[in-house]
């Protein structure tokens, strides 16, 4: 239904040559033959959907055109309120009074026009990097049909949908890389947009000092028609090569990556220098902390959000790993806590000038290819806190950062890897144009084979 | 020297009748005078004083008008950072490392003219609301030569040194009341700014979530001249009664006020009344966590300023008092403080909502005229953290207002009471406007007679 992407399908739909209840009942028809062996989604919301886009086909026909998302199928990742869906966020506990009414963020997505397909998995309450749900179950990452491997999380239904064609695009949100992750490892595009540009009410509050909403498309392009349409601004370009200057951090982001991820991300970066962006190394000293002080940071903020009664009560229902991590939120006190939250601040006006002169940071999104799950969540449970694995995402969260991961794995390996570029504070749609320019560079991400799901 | 106020030093200044030499020498002898008595100075800077007044003379008269506030001298509390001056934020711990360079604000001092006469005394960190300071000494409260009185705090110096005319105006900090319960005792005026309109760079943080600077004055008059000084703004005008809309609290605000307080509050309701504004009652439940959740929100951001090394090794040289309020922030978890912190923002957001239709909402600044000095540390110390004692000044900190305490014992007390109007955040100028209808209904405010000291 997407070719040319959702820009095409604007095209189609306005041509007459296809309609938002046929592009609607097509996503529906492929959900229902790939959910069994996916396990995407918490909810399908079929009827509504169906319902929706048929007035939407008759608001168009009426005369009245929403813009580029009107039509556009979309599935919601279940930390969002959508109304007369259930709200989950991941946990058998009933936590929908922390996340509350349909908030500002969905109702924009339906002034835009977008079709709701229903809700899809995430990690409970948002708070883990594998994409795993012990409690609700894990979405299969669709680039090995044999092997489990993680989705990444916490947006893992997110990727997943998106990667396997279930939806246009999908709606996720990036704490510490909940959007990153997950579109590296399905081998999408994702985008982690600026703390604060889109309110987070009727958003579980994972950490209220970090969550932001972003959307994971399958190219870049596309998601700059889904930005543009959803903050009325005009769709991102692609930037020009010549006169870009990216930062490549000297330590830390390049650490321990396995071969997969080394050899795409260099071959990236030597596309992109001979296209003529500059790319010259840059000193990020204060990442080292993302990786020892701010590891409790969310645990911290999330034994605050469930309230410790809550937690005490609910612990045994909830997914053994994320338990055990919120649990590391128990003990801190609160002075520790709050020269963690001042030194965040700090860390964002440092961050800020170190940016000065770059128009972005580009790193590996995270060091490997996604990795078999596990499966045992007592094994897992042991490993470090995610900042600790993965830290190329939490800095740019810490930092105050946007930033986006670009599929480029059509540069020499088998399961996907992504490429992110960490860009200023509010630098959002620059951010777009930039990874416009490396789609145009690397060429269009390769899709998944769905044939041996089905 | 500052008949007429600060205006009117201003016209003799620029009218050839004075100089700010002159008068920077006269306020240097009187406090010569008067400091064996009140003990307000932490240290007087009278050479620099002088050599920056000489200079302002020459400044001026070489066609250089730095404005309202030039030759005029000044007074600032000792939590503030002065280039070439001690910083002690009235502790004999070493916290010159937290203060830092002098900062943003008295820069802004310097470059508007002030003549910077010393230090004066604070409570321990700013952290307590008698005035009292059990290891470098209590200001006395002018308006009382027999018994010594609380001048409130913490800015206790600051208020001391307007109300016995050691200086033009005085520098405090105001973080639940600071500004404006010693405005309240001492019998002048003071100004509780909005969060964020002058930065804290410089100054002791108590709590850099809820801390404030704010002037200390004769008048209203003369603070709407500082206040103009300080933003190149207009000076505020008087507000014209008619049409202007205060609220009344109908709880928590106006219990346990002693007879001056309720006869001199009543009085001045009166008069505003009979002025022609509009008096209405206002209901605002959540005053009642001010005296509740919220006490220990000062001590834990003050452990994690400290830092909980320091604390437990200078504690035995701290202030009793102040340390075992502090000490009340140890044990503390970091959910808890969370909790707190997102509640302020939501107070901040439903106290902006209860403000909608009103100009203010007034209430007696403290609920007793000035009591005797305790004297007992141990007796002080067992006392309600200051919130649940005086919880007219907190509510407006908590709530994000703005706020002036105005003198009006001149309506039927012997010691002075104070008047808070509280308006909603931003609204600084217009509170000044409101302050200064109130002078002209009210009357000015009678003077501390010092004969009796001297």
């Amino acid at each position: 239904m997407m070719d040319g992407g959702i820009a095409g399908f604007g095209d189609r739909l306005r041509g007459g040559k296809i309609t938002a209840e046929a592009a609607t009942r097509a996503y529906l028809a492929r959900i229902e033959a790939l959910e069994p062996r996916l396990g995407v989604f918490e909810h399908v919301a079929a009827e509504s959907a169906l319902d929706t886009a048929r007035a939407l086909d008759g608001l168009l026909a009426a005369g009245t055109d929403l813009g580029p998302l009107m039509g556009v199928p979309v599935a919601i990742k279940d930390i969002l309120a959508v109304d007369g869906m259930p709200a989950t966020a991941g946990s058998d506990v009933d936590v929908a009074d922390l996340i509350g009414a349909e908030g500002t963020f969905v109702k924009s997505l339906r002034r835009a026009g977008c079709v709701i397909l229903g809700k899809v998995k995430t990690v409970e309450f948002a708070a883990g990097g594998t994409g795993i749900n012990y409690v609700r179950g894990t979405p299969w990452n669709p680039w090995d049909a044999e092997t489990q491997r993680e989705p990444s999380g916490s947006s893992s239904g997110s990727a997943v949908a998106v990667a396997a064609g279930l939806s246009a695009f999908a709606i996720g949100s990036d704490t510490t890389g909940s959007v990153r992750g997950p579109a590296a490892h399905c081998g999408v595009f994702g985008l982690k947009t600026t703390k604060g540009l889109w309110p987070t009410d009727g958003v579980f509050p994972l950490s209220p000092t970090l969550d932001t909403i972003g959307p994971l498309t399958q190219t870049a392009a596309d998601c700059a028609v889904v930005f543009s349409g959803l903050t009325d601004g005009p769709v991102a370009a692609p930037a020009a090569p010549g006169g870009l200057r990216l930062g490549k951090p000297t330590a830390l982001f390049y650490d321990n990556l396995d071969a997969d991820v080394e050899r795409c991300t260099a071959a990236a970066l030597e596309a992109l220098a001979g296209a003529g962006v500059e790319i010259v190394p840059v000193e990020i000293p204060e990442a080292a902390e993302v990786v020892g002080a701010f590891a409790p940071f969310l645990p911290i903020e999330l034994i605050a959000v469930l309230g410790r009664d809550r937690f005490e009560a609910g612990r045994d229902r909830m997914d053994p790993v994320v338990a055990s991590r919120a649990a590391e939120g128990l003990d801190v006190t609160a002075d520790d806590y709050i020269r963690l939250l001042w030194r965040q601040r700090e860390l964002c006006r440092v961050a800020a000038e170190r940016m000065a002169g770059f128009d972005g940071w580009v790193t590996p999104t995270r060091p490997t290819v996604p990795p078999p799950v596990v499966g045992r969540a007592e094994a897992e449970a042991k490993l470090p806190l995610p900042p600790n694995r993965w830290p190329n995402t939490p800095a740019g969260s810490l930092f105050g950062l946007c930033g986006t991961s670009s599929p480029i794995h059509a540069l020499g390996a088998e399961l996907p890897v992504g490429l992110q570029v960490m860009c200023p504070a509010g630098a959002d749609s620059a951010a777009l144009s930039i990874a416009r320019m490396i789609e145009d560079i690397v060429g269009p991400p390769p899709r998944a084979d769905m044939a041996s799901f089905l």
